[in-house]
C-alpha cells in the first residue's frame, strides 16, 4: 500500500527540520502550516522595531522544501487531532490521515489567565503581531504625541510598558530606547523623542532569570545607560486602556508590549493526553507521546525532559534538534524499544540589548559587550535561511550600525485616528 | 508677524519636491499627509508582486525633511480647505491657516460610476493596496487551488483579470505571468502553476495607449509571449464575486485587479472651483487655481494644460517639476503677472513587462527590449530617494535576474477561510 505518511503540523524550526531530516526516506510527507512562511522568530523583534522588513526574515516553507518531492506542503488551519483514528483534521473539516504525527505547533504568549489583556498589550509571536506593534504601538505613537497638545497624553503616548524581562522583553525595552535615542532624533517639531520613557517589568529578581546572575546584571546595567527603566520582582496585576497596574503602582501608557511567560498551541488540548499548567505535552524521552509511539510532540509545544530530569526550555536549538532526531527515528522505522533518548546538545544562549552590547555564555562561560554582540550578529546571519536574505540583513544591519537609522518606519494599515 | 505660511497638502511626488524646494525659503511649512511615509509608486507593482518589500519603496516623510528646520510634518487627514478663511481642516476639526496653499493630495481609481466594484476588484495605489494584492490576491489563490478538489474552483482561483492596460496594468499582467511560469515552478504538488491564466482588458484598440502604436504592439506581442491573454476594444459592465463581464463574455475569476481610469482625491469637491470630469481642478498655467493666486494644485489632481491647451499627464515627473516650479514662485514671492507659465519637460516614458522587457520613447525617438529594460532598471535605482534603498532594491532585482525568485512571498495577515 505504498509509503507510510508522514503528517507535520507546523512549519517552525522544529517542524521544518523534521521534513528536511526525512529528505531521503520513503515516506509521503504532509507538512500543515496556518501561515505560508518559516519565520526566523529569533529576529522578530527586529521587525517590530523598524531594522528589518517581514521578508528579511521569513521564507514561503514550500519555496524551502521545493526540491524536496517526497514532501507536500498545505496552509491551513489544524483544529484537532483524532488519535484513535489516526488523522489530523483542519478549519475545513478535511481529514488528513497519518502513519507518524509529528507536533510542532509552537506557543502564544500566557496571559496568566487574563486572555482579555491581549487586545491591550499585543505579544510578539508572528510577523502579523511584529508589523502590529511597529506600526500601531511605536510609530503612530510618535505621530500622535506630535500633534497632541495636551502635555498629559502626550506623556502618556510616549511612555512604553514592555512587560517580560525574558530576551524578548530585553531586546524590546533596548530596541525602543534606540530608536527614541538615535533614530528619530531630528524627526520631530514639537516633541521630544529624547523623553520618551521606556519601563521594563520582569517578576523575577533580574532580568533574563534563566541566564547567569552576573549578565542578567549586565543586561541590567546596560538597559540603564539606555534609559530603560527596570522594574524586577514585580507581577503585573491589571491592564486598562490606560496602563499597567504594577503591585505599588499604576503606569499610564498607551504603549503596552507582553513579553511574558508562553503557552502551548490549543490543539494540544484535543490530544486527551496530559498537559503540564503552560498547556505543553507531556513527552517520553524519544519525544513520542505516552502510549503512542507514533505521534510525537516537539518544540515549544512538548514538556521533554532530559536524562536528569530537567526541563528542556523553549529555545530554537532544542527544536531543530528535536526535529532532527525524530526524523531519524521515523527515517529507521525504530521500534521504541531501539530508541536512544534525545539529547539536547546546548550550544549557549545569548541576548542583544543594542548596538554593541550583547550577553552571552556557554556552558559556565560567560562573556558580554562587543564581542557578545558581533557573535550575536554573525550566528543570527549564519542560521537565516536563504543567501539572499544574509546579504540583505548584513546590508541593512551595516547602515543601522553606521547611522542609527531603521529603514522600515512604515505605518502602512490605515487606524482609526480616535485620540 | 513672522515668515509665511505654506501648507502642503500630501507628501507624494509633487508635495515633497514643493517642501524641498522652499529649503532656503523664509517660509514656515506645514507639510500633512495620511500615511507616514513618502512612496515610491512607479516600484509599486514589485511590491504587489512580492519582488520587493514595503520598506524598500517608502521612506518616512519626516525622516526625508529631518535635516530641513522650516518643516513641520504631520499623519493626518485633510478633509476640507476652506478657501475664504484661508485654513485647512483635518479629520480631528484641527485648522491649519496658510498664507500659501499647495494641494498635492493625488488620485484613486476611477470605477466609472460604480464604487461597489472596489472591493471585488482592488486598485493598486498605496503600500496596504499592493500587500493585500499580494497576500490575497495573488498568494493566498495559489494556496487555496492547492487545497482545493473541484476542478472548477481551481481554475477560478488560478485565473487573474487585470482592468485597465496602462502601465500599471501591463506591469502586474507582465509579473503574474512570471510568477505563474518561474517564481512557483516545483512549489505545488496538486496544482501546476504554468496553467494559470491571465486576462488583461483594455477598452482601447491596444494595450499603454498613450504611447506610440509601435510600442504598444510590443508590449501586447511580449505579454502575449509571456502566455497573457491581451483583450483589447473591451470595456467591463459588471464585476462580481465570480468574475467579470466583458461585452461579449464572462471571465470567472477569483482575482481581479483594478488598473483603469483615475478619479482625483475627493478632497477637491470641496474647493468649490471647477473640476474636470475626473474630479481634477482646473489650474492657471501657474498651476494656481482661478482667482486664488496664492493655491496651487500640482500632481495627479491637477487639470494643467500647456501652451499648447493640451493636458498634462498624471505622471512622477511632471508632479516633481510642478512642485519645484511652485516652490520657486512662492520663495520668490512671485506676483500673478510675473509668473512664467509652468512648462513640463518631457524626458520620455517607460514601461517594463518582464525580464529583460520593456519599452520607452523619448519624444520621437522609441527603444524596446533588453537595452529599454536596462534604461528602466538604472532610472528607476537612481530616481529612489535613500542609498541604502538603492543597494537593497538592486541586491533583490540582482537574485531576481539570475534566479527568478521573488523574494517577498508572504502571507502575513491571516484571512478568514471561507471557500
Amino acid at each position: 500500500m505504498g509509503y507510510p505518511k508522514v503528517v507535520i503540523v507546523g512549519g517552525g524550526f522544529g517542524g521544518l527540520r523534521a521534513a528536511q531530516g526525512l529528505k531521503k526516506a520513503d515516506v509521503l510527507i504532509t507538512l500543515i502550516d496556518k501561515t505560508n512562511h518559516h519565520l526566523f522568530q529569533p529576529l522578530l523583534y527586529q521587525v517590530a522595531s523598524a531594522a528589518l522588513s517581514p521578508g528579511n526574515i521569513a521564507v514561503p516553507i514550500r519555496e524551502v522544501l521545493k526540491k524536496q518531492p517526497n514532501v507536500e506542503v498545505l496552509m491551513a488551519d489544524v483544529e484537532a487531532v483524532d488519535l484513535k483514528n489516526q488523522c489530523v483534521i483542519t478549519g475545513n473539516e478535511e481529514s488528513f490521515p497519518y502513519d507518524y504525527l509529528i507536533l510542532a505547533p509552537g506557543s502564544h504568549h500566557s496571559y496568566f489567565g487574563h486572555p482579555e489583556w491581549e487586545a491591550l498589550a499585543p505579544g510578539l509571536k508572528t510577523l502579523a503581531d511584529a508589523v502590529a506593534i511597529r506600526e500601531k504601538l511605536i510609530l503612530l505613537s510618535f505621530e500622535r504625541a506630535e500633534r497632541c497638545d495636551q502635555q498629559q497624553q502626550v506623556r502618556r503616548y510616549m511612555r512604553f510598558v514592555i512587560i517580560g524581562g525574558g530576551p524578548t522583553g530585553v531586546e524590546m525595552a533596548g530596541s525602543i530606547a534606540e530608536i527614541a535615542s538615535t533614530t528619530l532624533v531630528r524627526n520631530f517639531r514639537k516633541i521630544r523623542p529624547e523623553q520618551t520613557e521606556i519601563f521594563l517589568v520582569e517578576g523575577a529578581s533580574h532580568v533574563l532569570p534563566s541566564y547567569p546572575e552576573k549578565l542578567s546584571l549586565r543586561a541590567e546595567k546596560d538597559l540603564e545607560k539606555m534609559g530603560v527603566r527596570v522594574l524586577t520582582n514585580n507581577l503585573v496585576t491589571q491592564v486598562t486602556p490606560e496602563g499597567v497596574q504594577l503591585k505599588d503602582r499604576f503606569i499610564e501608557s498607551s504603549n503596552i508590549i507582553w513579553a511574558a511567560g508562553n503557552q502551548a498551541s490549543p490543539l494540544l488540548q484535543t490530544l486527551g493526553t496530559p498537559l503540564d499548567k503552560s498547556g505543553r505535552a507531556f513527552v517520553e524521552l524519544d519525544m513520542s507521546l505516552p502510549g503512542y509511539p507514533q505521534v510525537f510532540v516537539i518544540g515549544d509545544a512538548a514538556h521533554a525532559v532530559n536524562a536528569k530530569g530537567e526541563l528542556l526550555p523553549g529555545l530554537a536549538p532544542v527544536a531543530i534538534q528535536q526535529g532532527r532526531y525524530v526524523a531519524d527515528v521515523i527515517a529507521r522505522r525504530l521500534p521504541p524499544l531501539d530508541r536512544k533518548p534525545f539529547r539536547y546538545f546546548d550550544k549557549g544562549n545569548m541576548a542583544t540589548i543594542g548596538k554593541a552590547k550583547a550577553v552571552a555564555y556557554i556552558g559556565k562561560w560567560t562573556f558580554s559587550g562587543y564581542l557578545a554582540w558581533l557573535a550575536w550578529g554573525l550566528i543570527h546571519i549564519a542560521y537565516l535561511i536563504n543567501f539572499s536574505n544574509r546579504l540583505l540583513v548584513m546590508t541593512q544591519w551595516f547602515f543601522w550600525y553606521l547611522t542609527g537609522q531603521r529603514r522600515v518606519r512604515l505605518i502602512i494599515q490605515s487606524f482609526e485616528d480616535t485620540e
